[in-house]
C-alpha cells in the first residue's frame, strides 16, 4: 500500500485521463482535457481558477445560465418528495404540470407527449412513431426522409438519418433504409421540391425528418423557410409523417418559442431536449399529434408503442423543465432574448463587411461566422482557433472554419461584448 | 375563458390522461393510471394517500430506497456547484471520483468508461465498441451474437439485439444483423457450445451480448453459470468481444456487486445504468478493458468513438451515482442484502413446495415464482394478480404467470414479509 504524499497530489483533469474515455474524442491527438470545478450564470471556472464565458451554454443546454436558483429550488423540493417512479401504470404531478406547460407553448396542433432521455431516443421515438402508424394501418413504408447533413443523435436509430460521416464507416451497413435530400437554399428549391417528387414516386416513404431552419451540428447551417414550407406540403399531401427535430433550436434559440413556429404549416412530430430540462439533468420528449396517437390507440395492444426507458418521466427531470418554461416565459428572459438578438445584428453586420469572413448566419440568438480561409490553410485551424479562445477566457467550439456562438439568456451584456472583441482580435492574430 | 371552479378539481390521473403518452402502455386496453404523490425508502404513497411497498425498487433504480438523504444531499451540494458541462475537451470531479470508486468495485480487468445516458445507450455504446474494434483492424466483422429471449433496450442497435417481439413487428426490417443461441440451461450445454461453434464457422461475429446469469424482462430466467462460461471462453478465443448487459444485474442485486463477479473469466465490455445512478436521474455507462480502448487510441482521428450525448456525464448523475457505490460498498446496505437473501430463501422453499407453484428462482435479492397455471385459464391473470398486490399495497408487476420480487435493500423486515404474505394470500384468492 501506497502512503499518501500530499506533494503528489493529482490534478483532476490527471486523474481523469487514467480511467476516463470521453464522447467524440481521439485521445491520442486530442490535447489534455480541462478540468471545470463550478459554473454560475454565463461564467464556468476550472480547477485553476480561471473564469471562461460560455459562448455555446454548455451544448445549448443551460440557456437560463448555470445553476440557477428558481431550477435548484425546484429540483430540491422534487428530491425531497419523489425521486423516481415506474411511468408505464403511473403517472406524477411534475410530469402532469409540465406536459400542461409544455403544451400551452408548442405548435397547436401538439397533442401528446411522450417522454424519453436524450436527443437521440427522442429522434428514435419519432422515427419508430413514424414507421409504426403505417404498419399499424397496413401500409408497407420502409424509408425514412432526411436533409443532407442533419445530425439527429448517436444511437443507431438517430445515425442512420443523421448525415454520413467518416466517422460512422464502422456502422454503416447496419443504418436504416434513408434517403437524402439537398437542403432548400431560395435559390435551389424548386429543384429540390422536382426532386422530392421524383423520390415519394419511387420510394415507399414513412417519415421525413429535419432540423428546423438550421443544421446545428452541420455548424449553423441555416436554409430557405420557404423551401422547407413546400417540403412539409408536399410530405403531408402523400402522408409522410413529418418529424421536425427540435432539439437544438427549442426553447427560443430562434428567437421564437420553437423553428417550426416560423412557418404556417406544423409537423407532425417534434423531437425535444438540451434547453428542455433547463441544463440540469438528461431528459427528452417526443410530442405528436392526436392523428399520430390515435393510430397506436386500439384493442390490438401490439398496436401500441411499445418502448420505453427505465428513468423515462422522472420527476427530477420534469421539475427542472417545468422552471425551465417558467424562465423562457418570464418578461425577463424574452427581454433578454431581444436584446441579444439585438446585439448579434449589429455585430453580424460589422462581421459581414470583414474581409476574412465569407458568410455570416443568424437566426434568433445563434449567429454563425464562415472565415474565407481556403483548404490548404486550414491545418490546425480549428484547434488554434478554440486554444485561442479559452486562452482569452471564452468557450466556444468552432467547426473547422467555422466559429458560432450560441450564448445563455442570461449572459451579461458586457460578456457578450467581450465574446465579440476576442472574435475579433482572432480575425488578425489566429486567423490566416 | 372558463371560471375556475374547485368542485371540478381534476385529478392528477385525469390530466395525465389529456396529455401524456406512456411508454410501454396500450392505452385503450390499460386501466386508469395511478398517481404517486411521493416515496420514501420503499413505500410509495398514491394521490389519495394509499401506501404500496416497492416490490421492484422502481424497476430495479431504488436500491438504496427512494428519496436516500446521502443521495440527496450529495446531489443538493453538486447542484449549486456545477450542474452541467460539455464531456467533449472538458471533464470534473464528480466524473473522476465516480470513476475511481466505480473501477475499484467493478472486474479487475475493466479499465475505461464512457459515460452515456440510459441502458438502451450503454448498450448501444457496446455494441459500437464490438462493431469499430474489429473495423479499426481493418477485419469485417458485422454480426452480433445474443442470447434468445434476451433485452438490452428499445432504441434501434438495442432492439435488434434484444429478443424478437410481437411489439417490434413494425421495426424488424430495420434491425441490425444479430444471430441468437438458446441459453444454456446445463442439461443442454454440450448442444449450446456445438451450435455456437457451428455459428463462428458460418458467420463473422464481432461481438457477444448477454444479460449474465439471469434475464430481467424476460421475468428474471436463470440459466447455466457454467454454460455461459464456456461461451465467453469460446467467443474470446475467437476473438468475439463479450458484452456484459448488467444494466439490471448490476450493483448487488445478485448478490455479489455484480453477476459477472460469479464467473471466473470477466467480459470485454460491461453495460451499467438503473441502480447506477440510485434511482435518482438518469445515467449509463459502458466500461471496458484497456485492450478495447487501445484499439481506438490511433493517431487517425476517425478510429476514435465518436458517440456522445449532449448531457453526458452529468455532474448530478455522478454525484448520485458516488453516493449510491458509498451505500453500496456500506456495511449496513450489505448486511441488508444477507438479511433479504435469506429471507428469500426461506420463502423460495415454502413456494417450491406449493401446489400452484411450477418453479421458483432465486439469485441474490431477486425471487421469482413461477405459477403452473395453463394457458387456457390464463385469461387476464397477469391484470388481476397486479390489481390484487395494489389493493392489497404492495407494488409488483407480474409478467405473465410469473411473479417476481426485487426489493430495495433498504426494505423494512416487515415490509418484506408483507410481500410474501400477500403473495401467499393471493395463491389462495387468486391463482385458479
Amino acid at each position: 500500500m501506497k502512503l499518501y504524499n500530499p506533494f503528489q497530489r493529482k490534478s483532476i483533469a490527471q486523474r481523469d485521463e487514467k480511467h476516463i474515455w470521453h464522447p467524440l474524442t481521439q485521445h491520442k491527438t486530442n490535447g489534455p482535457l480541462l478540468a471545470i470545478k463550478k459554473a454560475k450564470g454565463a461564467i464556468l471556472t476550472d480547477e485553476n481558477g480561471k473564469e471562461y464565458i460560455d459562448g455555446i451554454a454548455s451544448w445549448y443546454t443551460s440557456m437560463y445560465g448555470h445553476c440557477h436558483p428558481v431550477v435548484i429550488n425546484k429540483v430540491k423540493q422534487q428530491m425531497k418528495t419523489l425521486d423516481q417512479i415506474v411511468f408505464s401504470g403511473f403517472t406524477h404531478e411534475p410530469a402532469v404540470i409540465l406536459a400542461e406547460k409544455l403544451l400551452k407553448i408548442l405548435p397547436q396542433n401538439q397533442d401528446k407527449l411522450f417522454f424519453n432521455d436524450n436527443g437521440s431516443t427522442a429522434t428514435e421515438v419519432g422515427i419508430k412513431m413514424a414507421l409504426q402508424f403505417h404498419h399499424n394501418q397496413g401500409e408497407k413504408r420502409k424509408v425514412m426522409l432526411a436533409l443532407k447533413e442533419g445530425f439527429h443523435g448517436d444511437t443507431f436509430g438517430a445515425m442512420s438519418v443523421s448525415g454520413l460521416s467518416v466517422y460512422n464507416g464502422a456502422f454503416e451497413d447496419h443504418f436504416i433504409e434513408v434517403i437524402r435530400l439537398p437542403k432548400p437554399l431560395g435559390h435551389n428549391n424548386h429543384e429540390v421540391i422536382q426532386q422530392l417528387q421524383q423520390l415519394i414516386k419511387n420510394h415507399s416513404i414513412a417519415g421525413f425528418i429535419y432540423e428546423p431552419l438550421v443544421q446545428g451540428a452541420a455548424a449553423m447551417k441555416t436554409y430557405s423557410k420557404d423551401g422547407l414550407q413546400k417540403i412539409i406540403e408536399l410530405c403531408k399531401k402523400n402522408k409522410i409523417i413529418c418529424i421536425a427535430d427540435e432539439v437544438m433550436t427549442g426553447f427560443g434559440k430562434t428567437g421564437k418559442n420553437f423553428a417550426s413556429d416560423y412557418l404556417t404549416i406544423q409537423p407532425d412530430i417534434i423531437c425535444l431536449s438540451k434547453a428542455l430540462s433547463a441544463g440540469m439533468v438528461p431528459m427528452g420528449i417526443t410530442s405528436c399529434t392526436a392523428e399520430i396517437y390515435d393510430a397506436f390507440y386500439a384493442d390490438e395492444i401490439e398496436k401500441g408503442l411499445f418502448h420505453g426507458h427505465t428513468y423515462t418521466g422522472n420527476p427530477l427531470a420534469c421539475a427542472a423543465a417545468i422552471a425551465g418554461i417558467e424562465l423562457l416565459t418570464s418578461n425577463e428572459i424574452q427581454k433578454n432574448i431581444q436584446a441579444i438578438v439585438m446585439a448579434h445584428q449589429q455585430f453580424a453586420n460589422e462581421m459581414r463587411n470583414h474581409p476574412k469572413v465569407s458568410e455570416v448566419r443568424q437566426i434568433g440568438v445563434i449567429l454563425a461566422i464562415d472565415l474565407s480561409v481556403q483548404m490548404q490553410r486550414y491545418g490546425d485551424l480549428r484547434d488554434r482557433l478554440f486554444n485561442y479562445f479559452m486562452k482569452n477566457g471564452v468557450f466556444l467550439r468552432p467547426l473547422g472554419n467555422i466559429i458560432y456562438i450560441l450564448p445563455p439568456y442570461v449572459i451579461k451584456m458586457e460578456e457578450l461584448e467581450k465574446i465579440y472583441a476576442v472574435i475579433k482580435s482572432c480575425m488578425e492574430e489566429v486567423v490566416p
